[in-house]
């Protein structure tokens, strides 16, 4: 099956299907008596299961103060109901097919029945019947409810799409690889799992469809492949492919800690993308000089509360010490969006679309008190080390003088208590807003330097959702249009002296970023395991080819033209990046 | 109380409260014990209506095929309950409050209780306990489930927020205004607003809380105010104000059919912009010389399945055959984002970010057989007329030339049957996405012209949801990014001499309408009301005015600093254009 390769490697093992809700069910055709037979009990044991688990609920529930048991009751009785259940087992046997298929078909002729009511209060009532099919269908995949905090064995995760608010449940050590049948190569899942340095293959479409529990996978989150119980030719095939790019992986850590020097003398400098302090032991172990953005999100996710001044300080100070004076770019709070605290999903998960609302610098324009004490912290950790502060999401002059009459604030609040902080240090912003690109040459006057952010600048350009599976196809970083951005970009800073730098996902595909710095990028800031690959390909190559390249490839006018034009070239010049990535 | 003002005039009335699961409720607290027990007992009667409700449903439902009854029986359960009936009443009696207010704690210490419970679905089913709490607040409002399909008076609608769904139920007959908490200046409310010059207010954030069926209310639509419960003299005021503004607009009615000439003789082409061909005679009416955007979407939105081709055909035969000669430029579907079919809703309105996902023409490459359909009959409507075919959200090269396929293929289809269609047909594009304005130049020479959407522009270029109230502060047509990007197009269309059209709401404000014709534009189409206004500024100004204008509003880095300059240039220049609206 085909998906886009999300996080680089090959992994082998058994599949956890994550099941919720699923919107489409596999239709299978039983051609042994035998196996239908089978199938009706299994939908008897689901429907027992789901009864247990009900008159569990509905004993734990009479114990509370409040008696809400009814409501149990009325869910009971849906489970016997004929249409339900004695309809169910009737298509079972009638059609012989399998459980699932049946009792989807025995909903959508309930739903029909529902439909024709004429009270709209009543007809959306349906919704009890569909929370107790669900459950049945759950019980029928063998699933649990909180199965993701449960894992024990070593598991390839196999989820329709997976929030960040389910991976943080979960202990990472006992998953071998990811598939999704939604996102794209810079959705939450893929930035995880390459942050982890485990397999993932997203946007299958349909492999939650095609994969039950227990079945055996690999997943090839290089070519972005996933093959279902492989014959044993695929399977020993595999196990040499994944030994080799292990073997690989282990050569250019090997040389991870060489400079980015290229074949003509010139450095570039290649920082880490960070999501927790915990990263800087191993940031530091893949050569990386510098950390080019620490999303300071996890802080704030994971808890009830917001983290106060202290609290982050600690963190900070961690952080700045461990990188012993290397530059650390703190990006201030990127809330909203698809990223949200859980106390804060009653009121803006609401939003129709979270990508263009209340997010990032917007939401810390208005939570003022929440900006500064984080302000305040990043502040008096700078006076141990080498800070730099990132504003997110700035879409104009206006905003970014609102946010920096806020940091002049806080700093003439830490003056005043004599609290220590660097009075160097350096003030950027993340250009990744269609209309920052715009005025790039007015945001200039009034920072230290630039930082695009492709995942967004492109979501925004193209008006294109990147986890939506829908449209996934036409989020194509290697647009003319987002190559004219970054370039204006670049042009913009360079005009008044200032350095621009590229923190998004794009910088860390080796096979882009020789045309990334034709284009003229600074300074690249990519995930800790892509750090040694960046390097290499630098060394590989020479400020002359990229000039060249980027010249010649914001010609085309459309990206599927500069991709091939891109790959051809670098064939040539650096078959290295082809060959032993098979 | 201030909002936006979305749609011009001023007008005086009754409000009727549109109640949708209210996220806040007001409250009130009662002095007087009378009052206490006359909310206890108002409290009583919307328990005996929704009881009432209950139970009719219920028999309702159990005439139909299938038994459901036992979940109206749960709720029945829930509305007696002791933990809503009693002790809503004894916080009204106990706290001295309204009964909303009362009824919505009583809920959140039920919500309490749910909370702690361990299992999640029992705690998912507080949902049952939200929808009686839900109908009893109704009940309480004195509402009607389908009170929007019932106006039968002349009334002010007062709401959260309404749908287009919501808006096509209901008689504008009976509508002499619309407020609404959310929504911008270019929301579904805004727009139906205008083009029935019904007076409006979005975005007053909390309209709804402050207003009870009943009420009497001022809408002024020219400064973006509501006055509730006005006093005799406000009253007196807003009548002479009212008339003033009726004078004015049937003053400059009066002159709609003069040529949109400058005092340096200059022609603009000034069209409109149309939902239903049921609109062609006000459009003309109104003085508009073409129509530069016929939204196709009402006839897809408003019923189950979609229209065939001859349907659709006798639509713009109608509408073409109607404007006798006059250019009309027909959009090819734009579904998706916040404008969905009834049938679609299942699969697509679970998009995330409906604005960045599958609509428009990308929704149209996919299901080509409903885009092919449309694309016939628009050829066909072509050889009775003057017709213009224009593909919405073109974002590059790639999709372009792929929708140019297509149409050549129906040509083709065309020819073979022999059917007539207008060869020299233009195409064009309109240009609304950030990446299509960076690649303008390239897009250029594949279309016959350009027109640009400033709705959706604005709203990707500062990733900015224009109907989400919590940002639409920073929704600025004046951003100097937005100004750039205008003058961008201009001349990238003007480079291979082919004219640039604006389509979006941003033309039909008179007091930015110079600042447009300065940035080049040749064709400005906007909503009929608006048509003579505009023709009115052109007639008032003269090209060179224009040019400086533009020239100098470029300078600024901010949108308040450019909105400043040419409210004071304009008022200097054309000082009509602020007496006369007050």
């Amino acid at each position: 099956m085909k998906g886009v390769g999300a996080s680089p490697g090959i992994t082998i093992g058994r599949a956890l299907p994550v099941i919720k809700r699923p919107n489409k069910v596999a239709y299978k055709r039983l051609e042994d008596p035998k196996e239908v037979e089978r199938e009706a009990s299994r939908f008897h044991q689901a429907v027992q299961d789901t009864e247990r688990s009900l008159i569990q609920a509905r004993d734990e529930l009479s114990q509370d103060e409040g008696d809400y048991s009814y409501i149990i009751e009325a869910h009971l009785l849906i489970l016997k109901d004929k249409m339900i259940f004695d309809h169910t087992k009737e298509l079972i046997r009638q059609q012989s097919v399998n459980a699932e298929w049946a009792l989807s078909q025995a909903m959508s002729e309930a739903e029909e029945t529902f439909r024709k009511i004429k009270n709209s209060y009543i007809r959306s009532r349906f919704a009890d019947v569909e929370y107790v099919v669900d459950t049945l269908m759950r019980n029928l995949a063998g699933d649990q409810d909180n199965a993701l905090a449960d894992i024990k064995e070593k598991v390839i995760l196999v989820a329709h799409d997976l929030s960040p608010a389910e991976t943080t449940q979960m202990d990472l050590d006992w998953v071998l690889g990811f598939v999704t049948d939604m996102g794209g190569p810079t959705s939450h899942t893929a930035i995880l799992a390459q942050a982890k340095g485990i397999p993932a293959v997203v946007g299958t479409e349909k492999i939650t469809l095609e994969v039950e529990s227990g079945d055996f996978l690999i997943v090839d989150g290089l070519e972005g492949l996933v093959v279902v119980n492989p014959d044993e030719e695929t399977l020993h095939d595999y196990r040499d492919r994944q030994e080799a790019y292990q073997h690989y992986t282990q050569e250019v850590l090997a040389q991870a800690h060489l400079p980015a020097d290229t074949l003509d003398g010139h450095s570039v400098a290649v920082g880490a993308n960070m999501e927790m302090a915990e990263e800087v032991g191993s940031i530091l172990s893949y050569g990386a000089e510098s950390i080019g953005l620490y999303r300071t999100e996890f802080l704030y996710v994971t808890r009830r509360d917001f983290p106060g001044e202290e609290e982050l300080l600690e963190n900070f100070k961690t952080v700045v010490t461990r990188m012993e004076g290397r530059p650390v770019t703190i990006r201030t709070l990127d809330l909203g969006g698809d990223k949200f605290a859980s106390h804060m999903e009653g009121s803006l998960t609401a939003e129709n679309n979270p990508a263009l609302g209340l997010r990032a610098i917007r939401f810390c324009l208005k939570e003022k008190d929440l900006f500064k004490a984080q302000l305040r912290a990043i502040l008096r950790a700078s006076a141990l080390g080498r800070v730099r502060i990132m504003f997110p999401l700035i879409s104009g002059v206006g905003e970014l003088l609102e946010a920096k009459e806020v940091l002049e604030e806080v700093e003439a609040e830490l003056e005043q208590k004599g609290q220590e902080y660097d009075k160097n240090l350096e003030v950027g912003i993340m250009v990744e807003v269609p209309s920052a690109v715009t005025v790039a040459d007015m945001l200039a006057k009034h920072v230290d330097y630039f930082s695009i952010g492709t995942n967004d600048l492109i979501q925004y350009s193209l008006a294109i959702d990147r986890i939506n599976e829908h449209v996934a196809h036409l989020y194509q970083p290697l647009h003319p249009a987002v190559l004219r951005m970054i370039q204006q970009v670049v042009e913009s800073g360079h005009a008044v002296g200032i350095p621009v730098a590229m923190c998004g996902e794009m910088a860390g595909d080796q096979r882009v970023v020789p045309l990334l710095l034709g284009l003229g990028l600074d300074y690249l800031s990519v995930n800790a395991l892509a750090v040694p690959r960046v390097k290499q390909v630098v060394r590989l190559t020479s400020k002359e080819t990229w000039r060249q390249l980027a010249k010649e490839a914001l010609s085309f006018p459309t990206a599927a033209q500069v991709r091939e034009f891109i790959n051809g070239k670098l064939a040539k010049h650096i078959p290295e990046l082809f060959s032993e990535l098979g």
